[in-house]
């Protein structure tokens, strides 16, 4: 069956260069706790950062990790933003100025893990996911983004491979002198969170669209190319599942949990987080729903199909396969046959012929087999 | 097969206008927490009014915002419906009178947002559905109503797409002097909750007639038509069930948790609401299961009507195609044919053909396949 | 396809009377709580009194509700069956003697209400229901039981469509002295709620033939009316397991609480009660699952048949169409055809088709397709 | 459809015969708390009495109940193993001397009840199942033990239709002067416990080797006898899940609850108890699982079977069906055809029809269809 | 059908050889509790000592359990490995001089054991699983290791059939002076544990391709034998499941539980264990969800390829069936059809034949039914 494949060698093609959404950073046996892994292909670390206060703001673009200890005494509130995840030495600074446990800088590094909180003796870890939707085809990539929450500090940790979804925070942080400013590190991490939660929606709403056409689809002209869409879809819905479960986990703990970090007046801002992840986790997961009555329809489908294919079959054989008979007949070379001499033999044979055939059609039209193909034929008009 | 879709071209329309039963409010990314959207087919908001207590009541129509503070201070209670979400500044300015969170009025006006009950320092907030049927087509629409219930005041923002439900609530109010009056704002809560609820109840009552008429039409009589129809059911049972079931929570929330928001005597009426949601989402559940068993019976059907098919062919096939053999030999054209000369070579070749028919007919009328055909023309007179 | 339709019209009409067991009650939107509807089919209500305590028992049939102020100040055990919710005003005047909560009445005789179990100051209310097998056709019936105990006195409130179940109960309760006596009013409803979980026993019992012959109808004879039947089975086991799942709920409920009303001896009569009702569910739960695998295996059971159907129509094709191909070569008219002039050219031909033909049979032997027909043959001598 | 149901009687008569693994005992609707239901077939009761301590075993069987009283008084451990439930009167004796609730001697003798364990004022009461393997044909059946556990005695209630698996615990008893005599009475209910679940699996031994077979029958050699035996075997393993389920509740029940009936030091033992019946259950959940895939697997070996029998009824006729439409040309008997006169015509034909059959050969050639064809043949010589 | 089964012999041997994923220990029915059944292919037993403190490190291979009780009573920490399951006398050597429960050494011994952890006075037990990847074929085979840690020592006992998985452990102990010999014995079970956990994550990517490998094939070419592929990959997932999932609550246990053992220093590395473990379940999960998806995939494919099959056969068949029909009539041999006798008779009947063979064409293409042909012989070139 090479012919086959051959065939749709262009499939083929797409699902070599496929995305892996199953992807997960695992540990080669035998390595040893905390073990950094930098990937062939990330980006380079640059830092950025922001110390504010009710006052004042201060941005500091490309600072060396060097001039790090500086900041973190003064005592207004401080971010320190890391994009790229690339330079190890730079990560390894980080990690001991600010005191990080050998497992921690491990979780940030080897991505991708998954979503979670840990409360440490003077820190608080956040995992989380920012999701991109793929611009020009389907689906969408994660980027894993890791948040340390300190006393008055905030440190996170970008991949760098999309667009810094943080800018226009930083940016809202210079200009605005209310909220932002003056509720502290707490409320940064927030609106951070917000900012990640929401990156899900966009990349939702193109699975809306996705589905209704899948649903045309599967059941006005579902063909082989159905298939794979409707199993594609399933893929990347589990996928989306998969990524923003833990991270409801994550937003729960946050809420429940009232630490030191996190201040009393944040916990009502996270209860907005809550809403909408629960509501994301609500719609993927009636989309998982609807994705698995499609197959089930496309199965449906087909088998219409075949029985439509049938019918045409069994209507053609059924009519002609017995006249083919019955001119066979006449056709037997039989030195005695009385009918072939007589003079409207010939014609009351035809008139036999067409008689047997449309009663035949009478009964398939009887039996609403013929309706259907009318249709057909006026709609093609 | 562009053809094929161009014949359903009704069902492509009437699916193009569909009702998006998943719908949900998202945050454009980057928006600031507390932004209002507020839609563009909004209904501008009417205020209406209702001071009471035992003795009296007094409704006041399209009052304006600026008149509110007035009210409140009053000792008896307060009901203040807010009817449409389209005035923005009306909307901000009860917000800034009653005191709302930034992230409060963004739920009310920002809808659909999931149902939920939160607690504020002095106001319990209720995020509900009401449900209407459409008059004339299968389907329904949500709207979503907030409840702020304060110490002695209640508001309620209706989206005001359609009819206005509480109005007979308000009527009662005016002419009934017994426990509607006495019992307070939280008894009112209690009587506008069981008006959702009770919202639910007439659109299942369709659902009970369309799945029994489908399942007539999956086992009785299958077609095309049948499969997008328990594709819609499902997905319509779906969407009903997503939004019962956060309500069925918020209940259960209002019932155990003991605020002075709700009094005791108004725990034994929340237990009513809480049976009837119960009951909801139970019928409901049925409802999903008996659908999903459908899709079953449906595949199986057409199952059916395939082997119905395929044994008219082969009986057809069978019969005529060994005797349409036979009449070939005697149509051959070799020289000696010692039958071809008999005399009775002509009718004795009839009779064993008559007989191999006859023979081909038995053996299928033996394993029964001829029996649905008797009963089927027997039907058909 | 109209002509499908009637063919099958005995079942449409079978399943237009078909019994809704997905039943409830709804109030009418807009309605106040505590509305009675009175069924249009409701039994009048009649009221039965027993007095009872160890010494002697005193039966009052018919009495009138004025009477019973009278009874309720004695000091021994009371019961009062009302039997029909049909008399509006009776049940309003019992409503009123046992101060009854405005919405309990409402649930009494607005039926059918889910089971449950709710705790008031001064009473117990206990809705359960009973099932009645149908005698003259598959399936069952249900009717709501409604229990309200109270410090000395039981009321049961039943629909009174059926026979009286509990009368055997009072009989008892005339002729033994033993424990039915001594034990109270929270013996008596231990009774009571056993005989409404053993009613379900029979009916069930009835299942598990239904299922036995569905097993033999979908594996060794499939045909179209298995189809719903397996349905109709799926339906009646989902509609049993809701009404007997809150019912454990009740009986758990009342095994935990240790409340006024149940004295802690009947506690181990609970527990069998109990174990009985766990019992139920878990049969039921069997049976679905078994229910389920039957639409599996009646859907293999189709497929397998369109192979034996197809078997057939490829062997005569396959044996058949060859030949006649054959036969025609030599039906061509060729001025120059040497076979046909040879003596033995017929004879070789009729050799040459006959060997083809055994050749072919004897492909499908191989293949082990003929096996299955030669077991049918023998079968049908 | 009789002559099919006719063919497979030996299939329809083993199925009568079937093992009801979803059995159980339910009361007589009006039948008195506390009524013994003697099976016909029940077993004479027969008492074996073993009194026990570190030095002496003094084992006395066929004792009447007359003589029981004296034996409780003494000091040291009891076990009284009662083997067979037919003599009601033996039974309610026994159940006077060892003071048993009225509901207690019901669950014992009224088989078979769901596995509990139920903890009365100076008794531990534990049904627990016992299965045996069917020697001669697939299946088992199950036998209830109950066992009631006082300070120093020990109850043991056998239905008795099988071998005495307690026996060698007896003997060991006799002979072991270890931890069996001296950890009491607490420890020989542990030993018979593990005895209990330890039958189970040899009997889930014999569906690991089923389920190989019908992993092998359902892929490569798929017939209509391989549907039932799924279909049976998802039915035994249910039973075995439903039979063992509560028994692990039983053992969970038992490990917690620190009584004064189990001792501490047999706790540790009972985890052992747990731990296997824990590996039973997941067993079981694993084999289910296989099952289920295996239905779908014999579905899709069905679709593949009818799709190698449309292939060769589609590569014959679509190979001599254009063939004998050309040789029915020139059979037509038309006075002016030219090509009837030339020479080499006849010739030309058969070359032509040659080639058309091989050029359609070569298309299906090309699709693979012809390969597996190719395959057969190969494996068959 | 035995032909069938003859054909896939190759399949059958591969079968008959099969891994037994599911494979358990289980008591022959009345072995005394605390048997050792040493298995006939266990590996003789070896140990390795390894004393250390953060100063020294002292290794002996190959002791014999007579020298041991000298190592115990030393200050520092000690690991011992044992090697190999095969020597019962010196695994009872070791049980008697650590002092085991009785049920502890069978634990250890019959393998294999549900992994699991035990709390008892002097230790703590857990029963652990590691896996490796097969490396000529696909799939996995797994090896119970028990680890049971006491106040200062660790002893580990390993199955021994593959490789030692902890000799690196111990070079690192050997060479490292860091915390790997300060933390004590509690880390040292952490490392075990975690490469015991490390070692499914190269299994699982095995399986991430074979599933992308599937996927094509499934939509793409499915053939006869996707579908024991499908199968084996989803036995195979529900194994690595099954081994996991108890693990999974192993690491969950040792994390809560505060014990002697474990130190607190400890936890925070347990945690990474925990998210180890967390994604291999989240990962198999998703993985066992595509596999179930690929399933219907399948089916639904092959019903795609039976309606190209019957597409042919239809298309042919309506062509040519009509056709032949029309010479028949012309074949037959009455003596007055005047259509016979004209000049261009032959020729108007071709041309009547090639118009309406085309028509039929027009309509089957106007279908779309010939589309998909065109695209096949456009590729086959
Ligand atoms: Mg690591
Ligand atoms: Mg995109
Ligand atoms: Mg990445
Ligand atoms: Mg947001
Ligand atoms: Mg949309
Ligand atoms: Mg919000
Ligand atoms: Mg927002
Ligand atoms: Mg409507
Ligand atoms: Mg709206
Ligand atoms: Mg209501
Ligand atoms: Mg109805
Ligand atoms: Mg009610
Ligand atoms: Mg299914
Ligand atoms: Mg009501
Ligand atoms: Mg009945
Ligand atoms: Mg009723
Ligand atoms: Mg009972
Ligand atoms: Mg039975
Ligand atoms: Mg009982
Ligand atoms: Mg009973
Ligand atoms: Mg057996
Ligand atoms: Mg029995
Ligand atoms: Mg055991
Ligand atoms: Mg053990
Ligand atoms: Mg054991
Ligand atoms: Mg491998
Ligand atoms: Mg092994
Ligand atoms: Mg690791
Ligand atoms: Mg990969
Ligand atoms: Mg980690
Ligand atoms: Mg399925």
């Amino acid at each position: 069956m090479t012919q086959t494949s051959n065939l749709n060698s262009n499939v083929t093609n797409e699902s070599e260069e496929r995305e892996d959404y199953f992807e997960y950073f695992f540990d080669k046996p035998g390595s040893e706790p905390g073990t950094l892994c930098i990937e062939e292909d990330a980006v380079p670390s640059q830092l950025i950062l922001t110390n504010y206060d009710e006052k004042q703001v201060a941005k500091k673009v490309n600072i060396s990790p060097n001039e790090l200890p500086h900041y973190i005494t003064s005592a207004d509130s401080l971010w320190l933003d890391i994009q790229g995840l690339g330079t190890e030495k730079t990560l390894k600074q980080i990690g001991e100025i600010f005191n990080f446990h050998p497992l921690l800088l491990e979780d940030i590094v080897n991505v991708p893990q998954r979503p979670k909180v840990e409360y440490y003796d003077d820190q608080l870890v956040i995992i989380f996911n920012l999701v991109t939707s793929n611009p020009e085809e389907d689906g969408f990539s994660f980027e894993q983004i890791s948040l340390i929450l300190g006393e008055n500090y905030l440190l996170t940790f970008q991949e760098g491979h999309n667009k810094d979804y943080f800018d226009f925070i930083r940016t809202r942080l210079e200009k605005d002198k209310g909220k932002i400013r003056s509720l502290g590190v707490d409320y940064l991490t927030y609106l951070l969170l917000d900012v990640m939660i929401d990156s899900f929606f966009p990349v939702l709403e193109e699975y809306s669209e996705r589905i209704e056409k899948l649903e045309d689809e599967a059941i006005i002209s579902p063909n082989r190319k159905t298939l794979p869409k409707i199993y594609k879809l399933r893929r990347e819905l589990l996928a989306l599942r998969r990524a923003i479960w833990p991270q409801q986990s994550v937003i729960t703990t946050l809420m429940r949990s009232s630490s030191n970090f996190m201040g009393s007046k944040v916990e009502v801002y996270l209860r907005d987080c809550y809403d909408h992840i629960i509501q994301l986790l609500d719609i993927i997961e009636s989309y998982r729903e609807l994705s698995s009555s499609l197959m089930d329809v496309y199965l449906s489908s087909i088998s219409n199909q075949t029985n439509e294919i049938m019918k045409i079959l069994t209507i053609i054989s059924s009519i002609f396969v017995p006249l083919t008979f019955i001119v066979g007949i006449y056709g037997m070379n039989f030195e005695y046959m009385p009918e072939l001499s007589t003079k409207w033999g010939y014609f009351i044979c035809l008139g036999v012929l067409a008689m047997i055939g449309f009663s035949s059609l009478f009964f398939f039209w009887k039996r609403g087999w013929l309706k259907r193909f009318d249709v057909v034929e006026e709609q093609i008009e």
